[in-house]
């Protein structure tokens, strides 16, 4: 059940009119202090904010309209959500969304933005899953998981495709990892379209589920993970573990403070905002877990969605 | 002693392989809020991270190499001293710079970055303007003023310029006024390069003395001006003052309320990070002070150099 290379080409088809190509931006400022040739693809100017929009136009795109007609569902903290009600929306039905009440506020602002009908929940998995489960019975939605379910791994792949279309003879591409929707896509998507082209997941040391789970091929749950990066604190799934496994050169972990420094850097040199998420990538060549000099090298920023009235460097 | 049609183009031609040709970007919910069809033009992502760049280096690269034997000297709080010495280091020489011991540190740290030799002085116009005039005496450079100068004019200009070359059809341009030099530029751009593309500047309402001279047609000097957009605080000079009464359709002014409320919802809808300068002229549609209903409209983002530690939020 792994998404072929055809897939992937089909996804981008399918989404194209609904997200945004987004730019490959690069810094010579970062390019000096690394010695590499970095390409940033900036998902955060994606629509709503994130990379999650491809993979959830994409999976909301491939249902036909009686399968839409009770709408969606997920639970989801953040940008997921957000992507499920925009596509929902412009298929013209509805998303319910489960979130836990500790939420980002801007995160929760967005979803009612694009109109989803938000349960609140306490913030433990079982709760969400629960939640979930509650809202689905009632409402017969259908359930679109933010991360394991092949439409969305397929989805998050065109992020990759995009940014080989442009450069095949990419080195490298760096991508965070959370539950692996975006890691397995980029993996994938580097396999079929890259010519040798490795790719590296990177992750919060406090959030090290999946590195732990790569390091010994076990399936290891993220438990308490404490981590600025809220994209990053889920598990991996069921789906996007085995093809992580396969097609994955290696995953990396940075710590907190190199995370912000990484964002730091990319707000004042770049003059772009990512979220902590964003920055794990780049914190993983600052703390020189990753080489680049004389690499070409894409990196993922993953979406752009930040409280700006909490921002790390004011704690 | 108005730059021509030509001097621009050719201007522009000069600086090419110095300067970035900086991005339009547009943002479906500004211009769903605003009823506008409104283009950002980036100069955040401008080389220094400000529009300034481009007047420095047109000066810069004017000069002969006995020209600049001795270097090049300004005084300037913020943008205008990074971008000169960023030129002159290309240049291969040095750049003098007599900045107030208040200036903004992201600025001053920018200036050291790129090797400009600093000299602090009292936050006056006459500490400035004496302390400039001893470092030119005992160094030899030559003053590149901030904006009171052809070659910085006729610089600054091709934003506009680039913008009227994607967009020849734009119905108005936005700019910000402090000294000038961007707006009597652009206002220029707009008449050589436009079809009857109007120009509005855009002010602090507590430094409204561009909107003063203009409405009065009387120079009518800065005095102490209290405004966040720090690069907005200046007095126009004896060269933009006639372009800009000429030239340009209206000067309007906004609240600082509104100049952080534009700020804000840029760095949030459109995830790019600007200085509040830069969003002074959103703040003008967002009070109503300009209608940009049904028409096309070029906003020239001035800059991104932001303290990351003093956002006005959270003042």
């Amino acid at each position: 059940m792994i998404p072929d290379k055809r897939a992937i080409t089909e996804a981008l088809e399918r989404i194209r009119p609904y997200v945004n190509r987004t730019p490959l931006l690069s810094c010579a400022t970062i390019n000096e202090m690394t010695g590499g040739n970095i390409f940033f693809k900036c998902e955060n100017f994606q629509k709503a904010g994130a990379f999650k929009s491809r993979g959830a136009t994409n999976a909301v795109f491939q249902l036909d309209s009686s399968d839409l007609a009770k709408g969606v569902a997920t639970h989801s903290s953040g940008n997921h959500a957000a992507a499920l009600a925009l596509a929902a929306k412009r298929r013209g039905t509805k998303a319910y969304i489960v979130m836990p009440v500790d939420s980002n506020k801007v995160k929760i602002r967005a979803v009612e933005g694009y109109g989803g009908i938000i349960t609140f929940c306490e913030p433990t998995l079982q709760a969400r899953e629960e939640t979930l489960q509650k809202v689905i019975s009632k409402t017969g939605a259908i359930e679109i998981h933010p991360y394991n379910d092949i439409r969305i791994i397929t989805g998050q792949a065109t992020a990759a495709l995009e940014m080989l279309e442009d450069h095949p003879d990419m080195n490298l591409i760096i991508a965070p990892v959370g539950g692996g929707g975006l890691l397995s896509g980029t993996a994938l998507a580097a396999r079929y379209f890259g010519k040798n082209t490795e790719v590296i997941a990177a992750e919060p040391a406090r959030a090290d589920d999946a590195y732990r789970s790569f390091k010994s091929r076990t399936f290891i749950p993220s438990v308490n993970p404490d981590t600025l990066a809220d994209g990053l604190r889920t598990s991996l799934g069921t789906l996007t573990f085995p093809i992580i496994l396969e097609h994955v050169n290696d995953i990396v972990t940075v710590s907190e403070e190199g995370i912000i420094k990484a964002m730091r850097l990319i707000w004042e040199r770049m003059k772009i905002i990512v979220e902590p998420s964003s920055a794990v990538a780049l914190a993983a060549i600052l703390e020189e877990k990753v080489n680049v000099r004389g690499r070409k090298t894409g990196i993922i920023l993953s979406g752009g969605n930040v409280d700006l009235e909490n921002l790390p460097w004011y704690l």
